[in-house]
């Protein structure tokens, strides 16, 4: 194949528990963005399941059909697993017991201080003309098989164990053998507006910005929606004449789509809203306390799992019930008999007291009725009031969420996440920023 | 078709983000196990970008293999939303307004006090002959669409628009058309016992319990490892009978299983651990606390995103910061010093402490190293010490998790649930049982 031209890709999956939507297939979501960030262009995915026939039926018409074909699962020793038969029977080759590959099996085993089972000599087979792919992390290793103009790729389906044969054993095959480059995207990441309230809006800015050059006359634009949160996504496709948009042609549309997206707009690249948050607070050399009612400790969890957090988050006061509300963060029962738990007032109170239980910089509280149960016609499930203090100031907002509980607790821990970050905005301490 | 034959079915998934790998695919998994409780095999599924005709040969190839074909994504009502096009080609039709479905996208936004947008139009587009398929969570209708022999459904991407028309809108149509019988299987949730030590343990008990029927001779057993869980499935298959085991012949497994799965075994049947724990301290009449460091409020989110869990959740303190352990938990300073954040120590002083702060019937705590950084040669990371105290005895264990972040804090807030479930077991309180 020339070197330059873009190769196709496809993508099999292969496992029962796949099909019987036990398994969620986070193997193909991995697959596809190694395949991206190599400028490999993924058709399509087929996913099958542990049936030989079915294997070799969607693998053959993968290979008819693309150059790369990366396939995983069904290594496994147990009777099973049946991806090594079906691709020998999908090239049309017979398979082989390689006595290298069954010493370096028998060699894993040992370091482990166990017995080699019977069953793995199994692992030991590939068809006829594939070369190994080895595996440092398990009994299975992975093979390459030629079939036709296409390059096959076989691998295991544990996820790390097909993370590290992809990027240590296939990526650098691809690389070598391709002149791969990856296909250039812009992503900006807003909170708070809907889809078609953002196309409608950057309609007219996209379609001016289509006369600035024949690169972005081009450009595809996408819509993530993961309430609260849209994702847009603007990609470089190239036109008829094969112009597509440089990394610098799109970073020239940031000025334009930063105004358009205003006030949802909190940042441009892959990183997430807590990712942005711990790295402003970072910067900021300021410490962040939550007081949570119906998110459950969920708001501290995202700003956790973001490595390096405790260089920013001192903690969080989960206060489901009202009795921790007022011993924990001086809530009075005044305002909760007033106002009711679920208030602007007792937002406010959260928030304060949340920084000062917690010696905050600054804080951020959460109350709201997460359903199903819970509502009323004043207050009806979704209701969810955030606040934030800052020793400076305090800030409030009342969201209506919907629809069901796992959505709007974790709406309400992304909101009151943006409420912070505006806040920051606002002195100065955070800005919209390129970071993946 | 005959009634009482299965149906085949296939599902395609559309969507660019399915294949850049920006988004995890889960409602592959949820249609397919919707398939699976209802009956219906699904023998492939294949994802797509949004391009006309990528999909409409997708549709077309799944429907000339299928009685059923489940088909979502691309329904939105931006220029990336093709597949209602692409149906209409797969189909050899062509697209209509319809004036009655443009009326009711009118009145959801007006329900909404938004104004519909122009481009909202194009989702009152169906192919002709095609009927509706209400949304009440968003503005995109799906359709039922027959070719040839096969109904195709068509939903929206948005997971939650897509649950609730597939059972809500799908499933009565799929039931009635079709005789369709879910094939029995058995549930057993583990947790802390490893997939290989599993199967070792149950080779023994269940050659014997194959023995003792010929449904029971055809089982087939599936290991779903999650870490620190794993569910064992036993699945009815039939044998070269036909004869398959019923629901009552599998419920006979359950003491043989119960033994053998000891003291990893929590649960029969589909419900988590969180909800199993709320269901437990709610019939116990006790409520719970949580102090938590390095899961940083995972535990009590995992815990209220229960329906109900206000009946039993007291609340939590996140005491990511040492100052906040000893402020709001009562950690002595010299503990802190003596032993480290993260040990045996701190985590039962943590225990009784938040019992105390939050004046619950119990309280656990969770106290590690989750990484990347922080670990040493002494306490590396995944070193979490959990504790639970009850008023009446402390209990602690120490956990060596691997291998990073969120899998560590994940498996940490998991085990914690693990241990107060024990201890309620000890007590009598709680006890192994099917719930779905």
């Amino acid at each position: 194949m020339a070197l330059g031209k873009h190769p196709r890709g496809r993508i099999v999956t292969i496992g029962d528990e796949l099909l019987s939507g036990d398994t969620v297939d986070t193997n193909l979501a991995f697959l596809a963005s190694r395949a991206r960030s190599l400028g490999l262009e993924m058709g399509r995915a087929v996913t099958v399941r542990d049936r030989e026939a079915e294997i070799a039926d969607a693998v053959r018409c993968a290979a008819e059909n693309a150059e790369v074909c990366l396939v995983c699962g069904g290594l496994g020793p147990t009777s099973d697993d049946v991806t090594t038969a079906a691709l020998a029977h999908a090239a049309g080759v017979e398979l082989e017991l390689d006595d290298a590959e069954l010493a370096v099996i028998g060699r894993k085993f040992e370091r482990m201080g166990r017995r080699m089972a019977a069953v793995n000599t199994k692992q030991a087979r590939r068809p006829v003309g594939a070369r190994w792919l080895p595996n440092s992390l398990g009994s299975a290793s992975g093979f390459e098989l030629e079939m036709g103009r296409c390059a096959v790729f076989v691998m295991p389906g544990v996820p790390r164990e097909l993370e590290r044969m992809m990027t240590a054993e296939v990526e650098p095959v691809l690389r070598h053998r391709f002149a791969l480059r990856e296909r250039p995207r812009r992503i900006y990441r807003t909170l708070g507006m809907g889809e078609s309230d953002l196309a409608t809006r950057l309609q007219g800015p996209l379609d001016r910005a289509r006369g600035w050059s024949a690169g972005l006359s081009a450009v595809f634009v996408h819509y993530r929606p993961a309430m609260p949160e849209v994702t847009v996504v603007v990609e470089a496709v190239p036109d008829e004449r094969g112009r597509a948009a440089t990394p610098a042609e799109l970073a020239e549309l940031d000025d334009t789509l930063r105004e358009a997206l205003r006030p949802a707009l909190y940042g441009i690249g892959g990183a997430s809203l807590p990712r942005r948050l711990v790295a402003a607070l970072t910067r900021a050399g300021l410490r962040l306390g939550l007081a949570e009612s119906c998110t459950g400790g969920g708001t501290a969890a995202m700003i956790a799992a973001i490595p390096g957090a405790s260089a920013v988050l001192d903690g969080a006061i989960v206060a489901y019930e009202n009795r921790v509300k007022k011993a924990l963060l001086g809530v009075s029962e005044r305002d909760i008999e007033e106002h009711g738990a679920v208030s602007e007032v007792v937002a406010l109170a959260m928030a304060s007291g949340a920084r000062q239980a917690l010696g905050s910089d600054l804080a951020a509280s959460i109350t709201g009725i997460a359903g199903p149960g819970g509502g009323t016609a004043e207050k009806p499930v979704g209701t969810v009031h955030i606040a934030v203090s800052d020793g400076q100031t305090m800030v409030h907002e009342v969201l209506r969420l919907r629809p069901d509980r796992p959505t709007i607790q974790r709406a309400a821990a992304l909101w009151a996440q943006k409420l912070v970050w505006d806040r920051l905005e606002q002195r100065g301490l955070a800005a919209i920023e390129v970071l993946d």
